[in-house]
């Protein structure tokens, strides 16, 4: 038989095995192949005909799957080896690791994982073959119920009726699994199991609690290494935790998951980036509005969110039942078209830019909910810019620009990443057909991320229905991956809603449409800000710029009218006037990250002066209120990151 | 028998009718008598035995009512003999006047209504005297399908088994109705019908649109031509109607009834008043949070609004079928106790005083909605301070100089009333029992209220079951009163919500409550100042402070440049370079109702000067822009109102 192999075209003996034509490649650890484009594993048998070979190792992202997946194998099988009354749930590779949902008789804790983890060990060291087979349905669920095995039942019960039913053998172990798996456990060079959760059977409430153990496996020991001590780094600053602990949001098992509320610290944030980003934007010729939160089903009828993502709003009302029907609004756009709508544009009125620091809603699974990045409600720095045509590039490039610089002064302009996604002029179905519009609309875009050197991916295929996109993309400290921007163009929707302009001739004409957000979701941005600082905000947007501590009761006043002082020239200051010793409160104001840190003693009163701290710097030594104010002022107008 | 009247007791004839007993005491033109209490007509016959009477005439609010209402039947009457086949639906007396909803076979307009007030002018000089009678329910219903009065057959249907089925008959019209009226038509001195709106039969989109007519009457000419004349006024300063023409505010069918979209310059309204409140607020020591408008149905049923409220929420899911069941939040209560509750309190630590610029959702019917005034979703300047109960003199007093700091410089001052709403001991189910501590609450806002100078009247029996309260009233331009501004106090909801502090002796207190609102809902009071302003805004909170006219092109640069020089010093200014006279340009900043008219030619150029209008005080000459930037901020800082 011919296999190609890297682009080269080799010829086999027709019962040569996958191991074999690795081994003559020179692939080293082949985990699994793809023949043809479809995945097998190495115990599979060629069919003799020529084939397309790739192998797949750990470096791939499906190696790092495969991988996984037999760990949480090797798992399960120690834990049956250990508590042999537990019952299996499911056990899948997920990013960065994998984790298996176990019912014990008696739950087990953290202290129960180095055993378990040696047990492990003996598995890999024996180096049992994974070994497939498959089981009629009744075979199937006899088999498992021998092994006391309900949770796998009730999983084969709920498989289609013509279902392959396969298991995986390894060693006296069998798990119900479709696959694929590696060759032998003996493949696993470095593992850890990381933590245990409660987790209900099949995501939900009304279920049982099971135990989740997670856990990782590398291909070597370094790499096992680096990646804790990153997730460890990561746990630092994980805004879920840190933010919490800096009393930026909190939430309440009343209120709900995705329900974050903010903490006056975390509100203060919230209002110092909302103003800004309101204020820069109106500098920049935006108009604002201020739209409801709801609407009538119809307008979500016209929008065809309706149809097409009922799922994702909050309904308020039964069709069925009720006159009127309402739903809590996932977008602004709508809105903000009835704006523009409300009076006659001429085309000297346009571009409109309008800007909304607009909360939306989104009716998301409690599963999905973390922190203050995946929420039910958020609020973002919306606009839509409605403008001719000819217009299309200045207002796309000014829409970039925008987003660029809150990228800088956000700190977060480095850890992004530009996809540039464009339609397909092979989906006839997806996608409007007037190749020329595309084709214009795409070009300019193009040429102007070219020409201001942004590096970016493209996405054929990607764009919406009704114009191609821009995304930044950002990843939060564990590296998991967010949009963080995006700027839409809209060539075709103003039909659906009616708008337009009167041209120059006095025709009605349809305009186009920007769909865009300056610094994004506040609550996401928040929440990358957190972990980009790990707390430390930079002064230009910190809740509380400076601390001041009265060194003894007698500077107490001093210190309370300094704040006034401060907030007289918009410096946000708290002061610590509590009986207790400096360096205790110095490590205090060093807790909550706040960057400058005056003392106030009998000494500093006398010469009108204060003794200043700034984070990272250290000691700055005494300066008049004049100059401290200056130093403060130059960190805000320049946006200081440190 | 003995009748006592005005306090005095005098012997009359068995017999004596009301008419008499009004003439011998000199009471004209009465309408009806309370006879013990008990509204009666002065046709009744007395029982012969003793009676205290009060006499009811068109100065009261029930003799405006009853002489509104025979108006009414006048109305229908003169309806049913120019329009027989029309069929009448209810004609009810309301504030200010009264409406008959008709079913008309082909509807009439306005054109109609004089000859309509013609005919009653006819009905009104033959002076018929309203006589009642009744009928058996089966005869009543018989009547009235006789005269094809369907309307009237389903509410007699509608009627409880027992309930008595009365008529009036005013020369040979009769009308279905429960009374009482006054004595005769002639009594009518003065009326005038308004208006034709459409309204659903039973207020239900489901059924027939009738046409409902609106009118007004009034026991002297003049009273009427006063009323008639205030109405004009109002509705040139109508916020449902300035607030659109001056692009604040617009509604749209999609989106809703109640649910009203910030215009840009509504926005920015908006923005300025918020903004101000929130700094305003923070010097004053409040901390802000930001807490979501949704929470599980948990949360409501723990602060009661499950039980008690459940109708006016919006519930989002349904409690048969899903496992959560959210609800958007019609106050903010709960979510600012949560962020109290997120941390563990000393004395020290208190007051905390936590204001939110909050939106809030009710869930009232359409038919009641109006402009910004009347919503389904509104934003208020919401707080709620947690305090020891020894703060609450301090504290009370706080909120009602800043609540009057805000109604001044909103120019609203001089248009409320106050009402303090106190407990009624006697009220053993409503109130919880602890009179000492209800006696002290009050009496320290009572000194308060004393001490500062407060106008205000009680309320025996109003205060909500948890403590006190103090409405700040306010009434909008067409006479309609509306509570603005509230300041509960609350002694007892800190239990329910397992709110504490721990004291001097490390031992959990149950703190004070205090709910309150600095300048009310932004909607509201937004409307309130239109109405107040007829839409001219006191410069400080003016969406465009200044328009800069170019005198011609050449000057249009010039105009813009001073726009952004403007911006940057925090003035909010528009250009017009329209190519336009300057006539035209001035009108058009007046019908926008702009405090500053700016005006720039070449010589303005030249001199480096502007030539200043203002609004209300006309030309001030050229200033250089630093004057004028002076002049500005004064009026800001000043708060002045013109």
């Amino acid at each position: 038989m011919i296999i190609k192999i890297n682009g080269v075209q080799k010829e086999y003996a027709n019962e040569a095995s996958l191991f074999e034509i690795a081994k003559d490649n020179e692939v080293k650890n082949a985990l699994a192949a793809k023949v043809d484009g479809n995945l097998v594993e190495m115990r599979s048998k060629l069919d003799g005909k020529d084939h397309e070979i790739e192998f797949v190792t750990f470096q791939d992202k499906e190696g790092k799957k495969l991988y996984r997946h037999t760990t949480s194998h090797i798992l399960a099988q120690a834990i049956k080896t250990i508590y042999p009354t537990s019952k299996l749930a499911i056990g899948p590779a997920i990013d960065d690791g994998f984790y298996y949902d176990i019912d014990f008789k008696t739950p087990i804790t953290t202290e129960n994982l180095e055993a378990i983890e040696q047990e492990m060990k003996k598995i890999i060291k024996a180096n049992y073959p994974l070994e497939r087979f498959e089981l009629p349905r009744d075979e199937a669920i006899a088999y498992m119920k021998k092994f006391g095995e309900d949770y796998k039942v009730e999983l084969i019960n709920d498989l289609p009726e013509d279902a392959v039913i396969s298991f995986y053998k390894q060693g006296d172990f069998v798990d119900l699994c479709a696959g694929p798996h590696i060759p032998s456990t003996g493949y696993i060079k470095a593992f850890k199991l990381l933590s245990i959760t409660g987790a209900y059977w099949r995501g939900s409430e009304k279920n049982k609690m099971l135990t989740r153990i997670y856990g990782t496996a590398f291909d070597n020991k370094q790499d096992l290494a680096d990646f804790l001590q990153m997730q460890e780094e990561a746990k630092k600053r994980d805004h879920n935790k840190l933010g919490r602990e800096l009393k930026i949001f909190t939430t309440n098992e009343y209120i709900g998951q995705g329900l974050p509320l903010l903490m006056p610290k975390g509100q203060k944030l919230f209002q110092i980036l909302s103003r800004f980003v309101e204020d820069e934007e109106e500098r920049r010729g935006y108009m604002r509005t201020k739209t409801p939160y709801m609407a009538k089903s119809d307008l979500y009828k016209l929008s065809g969110h309706w149809d097409h993502y009922q799922d994702g709003m909050f309904i308020l009302g039964d069709e069925t039942k009720d006159e009127e029907v309402y739903a809590l609004r996932p977008m602004t756009c709508p809105f903000q078209y009835m704006v523009y709508k409300a009076d006659l544009k001429s085309y000297k009125d346009l571009p409109c830019r309008y800007g909304e620091t607009s909360t939306l809603f989104r009716n998301e699974s409690s599963g999905e909910m973390h922190g203050l990045i995946r929420v039910r409600q958020f609020t973002i720095s919306e606009g839509h810019l409605i403008l001719r045509p000819d217009q299309l590039e200045e207002e796309f490039k000014q829409c970039l620009e925008l987003a660029r610089f809150m990228l800088k002064i956000t700190g977060l302009a480095d850890d992004v990443s530009y996809r540039f996604s464009r339609w397909d002029p092979n989906d006839k179905v997806k996608y409007i057909q007037q190749p020329e519009v595309w084709a214009k609309a795409e070009s300019t875009m193009e040429n102007l991320l070219n020409h201001l050197g942004v590096k970016y991916s493209t996405g054929i295929g990607e764009a919406a229905f009704y114009g191609p996109k821009l995304d930044i993309q950002v990843k939060n400290v564990y590296g998991k991956e967010d949009t963080l921007i995006t700027i839409q163009v809209d060539m075709f929707e103003a039909e659906r809603f009616d708008m337009y302009y009167i041209d120059e001739n006095g025709e009605k004409v349809r305009p186009y449409i920007i769909h865009r957000t300056s610094i994004g979701c506040y609550e996401r941005t928040m929440a990358l800000m957190i972990e980009k600082f790990a707390g430390a905000f930079p002064v230009w947007c910190a809740p509380v710029q400076a601390k001041i501590l009265a060194l003894t009761d007698r500077s107490a006043d001093y210190c309370n009218d300094l704040v006034r002082k401060l907030a007289a020239v918009g410096i946000r200051a708290e002061s610590d006037t509590r009986n207790e010793t400096l360096g205790y409160k110095i490590r205090s104001a060093q807790m909550e990250k706040i960057p400058y840190i005056l003392v106030v003693g009998d000494k500093e009163m006398d010469e009108n002066v204060v003794a200043v701290r700034r984070r990272n710097e250290g000691d700055l030594g005494k300066m008049d209120f004049d100059a401290f104010v200056k130093r403060v002022n130059e960190d805000v107008s320049t946006f200081k990151l440190d």
